[in-house]
């Protein structure tokens, strides 16, 4: 057997040409979102007035395994893609460890992560289907910064609201949207009108996810020509992302290697839904087995400590109902709280197999967090985002538990982007100025409060 | 014939396993590096009080055309190389043009540039020596990132000087400096004697690249188990950096391509030696031709303005003399100058091609640059570092003349890195608030007159 490279690429042409859509294989299939105002399962005419119809179709879908990519999301992939499996000798190497650590690296794009495998497949649909822009909300930055990249080069318009910490610290992120031609506002704003509610009610709110989701939607079905798009927790996201797995997969067969656990971080789902995809559909089938670890933050712990119950998405309360693991959509996650991974709520179909046990959850704090990211980088010479170092994190774990026991086992976990705009959060854990948080169960139980009556 | 791919990665047992030498093959031989102090040439022995010894040889090598790349470090490159040679197929089509445009793109890792490639190799020369540390300065900070990665991955202490408006206006790039256990000074600093100098005699000054470049030589030679390690001008970098044209050769030789036009930017000339370094060979030994073009800002124009003669590399006079193509080591750009490209002088291995009119230079100026830079973001989905847009901008000038003319030319350009950390620029240009400059003759004038009387 020849030698495994440190990077193994497909060739353009062994890149999947379909996405494949997981809830097809369950056999407990995700709830279905519902109406809001009668609490009845929403209908693809209902979602089409806040998604475009062909994403509200795929929304819904969980009956094909597979969906072609268009040629148009083919090609535009083939610009940043396939990214590289890569093997992480030197980590290994470091760690003094017999297992085999691989990852897939999702960074290698300007808007620095998976994100930008799902924008612009949103925003191919908006432009077919005739529109003339989009509306999103952006935290972290990586989802906006993705959205406006795909529709700079589909030449759509794109409006993004970005929670008001995020817009001030983040100044370059920011730039970078603008530089892609995109609108940016600090959420709330007083274009429209939760925002306005919000900052009679808050004046000095710095924002939330919940709440720039609000505003994007409320832009979205009130200005003629626009949709609404997400860049996680949605069924359809996770669609998208399931390129990240195919490819890791394809990748992993022409090397010969069957990896036994597969570790990803989980915020929304967006990346560990992605990387898990054809992989848990062999489990789903029966046909192969796998550990599957998804890892939250402490400080936003969905899985590890939230109710399995149907909750808002938003703030505002417009957008459907969604059953997921959720902490309370009036979660506020502690200020200290670096990187994203911090929505109140989880994909629902990551939820039903965290529920019926295909999948394990771990969650972890964020100074151990940093110090495994600055291994890595220091090693694999690649600076992680925070995000993507919660599975850097367990993975190291699983490797010295292998230490430990001897056991020679194959480690993969997804890479989803690297750290450059996340320097601020860096420089505290350089300074040693970083510190923990995780909530009281009192806290928790304020926030459940806010769960809706069903 | 099958279609071109998007991107042309070697496999890595594809890749170069030797450096090229450009100088063997030159029939007139860069000048030699002169003792500041006798005006003769210096030796081995002279130049491994500064640089390791086995630097200070492949410095003064003119002879060898091929130098073995030591296992460490081909390990070391497979962790980011090899890197993609891309065609660029939406560019061409937003321009319309029936030239076909190729970068190789070295921008993904996370120094964000190509200056890792030479950073490994003189870290790995200074360990093999059993050095303790190396010291360096760094303006716009690619250098000192890419040398802190690769001191971390060997252990080896790294100080770096970086010039007092940069460490202040680009805290990121100092943090992630800091990530990789690199101690960063802002000069001019009291640590030094030079430093102390300068401070007395302009205590408002916020730096230079050549003041930097002297406190960092100061103390690498005034500290036991410590050398000083730069990052452009130098033969034995031109020579490291011949690793992204080689691969670029054996890239387009298996695509079974031969460019016909070959762009690169210059500020010391690093890359642009590095790009053309094999295909330069083969124009010497009158195999092939190409057209080579070496693209300077306006604000800092060396090759096209300057004058070539020999003169101080650093503001403390400090270092040996070289010939070169120079505007005077008095020479200050612009304060409105965005990204490096700054340094006063270039390369003595280009100058001496470009003096016996092997390449041709041009000089851009920067507003045109960010226009080039956002065009190609937003159709390549790359944001470029703006050095790497220079070449862009001649790249897409040149493809623009094919339009004119129907000749369908193959071009090549360097895409040396990306602008992550220069949104501070990218926010002027998307403010609208980037301005041009010029030097005017006077200015030259006067910088001249701090060329060293020979």
């Amino acid at each position: 057997m020849s030698e495994i490279p440190y990077k193994t690429y497909l060739n353009e042409d062994e890149m999947p040409k379909q996405w494949y859509n997981m809830r097809a294989d369950m056999k407990n299939k995700p709830a279905p979102l519902l109406n809001p105002g009668t609490h009845q399962p929403m209908s693809v005419e209902e979602l089409s007035g806040v998604f475009c119809t062909e994403l509200a179709k795929q929304e819904l879908n969980d009956t094909d395994p597979f969906i072609d990519i268009p040629d148009e999301i083919l090609s535009f992939y083939k610009m940043y893609r396939p990214s590289p499996l890569v093997r992480a000798y030197c980590l290994e190497k470091a760690l003094g460890t017999p297992a085999k650590i691989y990852y897939k690296f999702e960074g290698n794009n300007t808007s620095g992560s998976h994100k930008l495998n799902s924008a612009i497949a949103q925003a191919y649909y908006a432009k077919k289907q005739g529109l003339k822009g989009v509306t999103t909300e952006t935290g972290a930055g990586q989802w906006g910064t993705a959205l406006s990249m795909a529709c700079a080069y589909l030449g759509l318009d794109c409006k993004v609201y970005m929670v008001k910490v995020s817009y001030e610290q983040k100044p370059f992120r920011r730039e970078v949207m603008r530089t892609y031609g995109a609108s940016v506002t600090p959420s709330p704003s007083p274009t429209t009108n939760i925002g306005k509610k919000i900052l009679e009610e808050f004046p000095g709110t710095t924002g939330s996810l919940g709440c720039a989701i609000s505003e994007a939607v409320e832009v979205a079905t009130s200005t003629e020509g626009y949709r609404y798009v997400l860049g996680s927790v949605l069924n359809q996201v996770l669609l998208h992302q399931s390129i990240i797995g195919l490819e890791a997969k394809a990748a992993f067969d022409k090397l010969g290697v069957k990896p036994d656990v597969i570790i990803g971080c989980a915020g929304g789902g967006s990346n560990l839904g992605g990387l898990i995809a054809p992989f848990m559909g062999q489990k789903l089938r029966g046909e192969a087995d796998y550990r599957f670890i998804a890892v939250e933050p402490a400080s936003c712990p969905s899985f590890t400590r939230g109710k399995y119950a149907y909750d808002f998405c938003d703030t505002g309360k417009v957008c459907p109902l969604a059953k997921m693991y959720t902490l309370g959509s009036g979660f506020i996650p502690s200020a200290n709280h670096a990187g994203g991974l911090r929505y109140h709520g989880m994909s629902s179909t990551l939820s039903q197999l965290y529920d019926d046990k295909l999948m394990e959850a771990v969650s972890v704090e964020q100074t151990s967090v940093f110090e495994a990211a600055q291994k890595f980088a220091r090693t694999e010479g690649i600076l992680p985002a925070p995000e993507s170092s919660h599975a850097i994190k367990v993975a190291m774990d699983e490797a010295m538990k292998c230490k430990e026991t001897g056991e020679a086992k194959t480690i993969l976990f997804g890479l989803t982007g690297t750290g450059y705009f996340d320097m601020v959060a860096y420089q505290k854990f350089n300074d040693g100025e970083m510190t923990d948080y995780i909530p009281t169960d009192e806290g928790l139980a304020k926030s459940f409060a806010t769960l809706p009556q069903m």
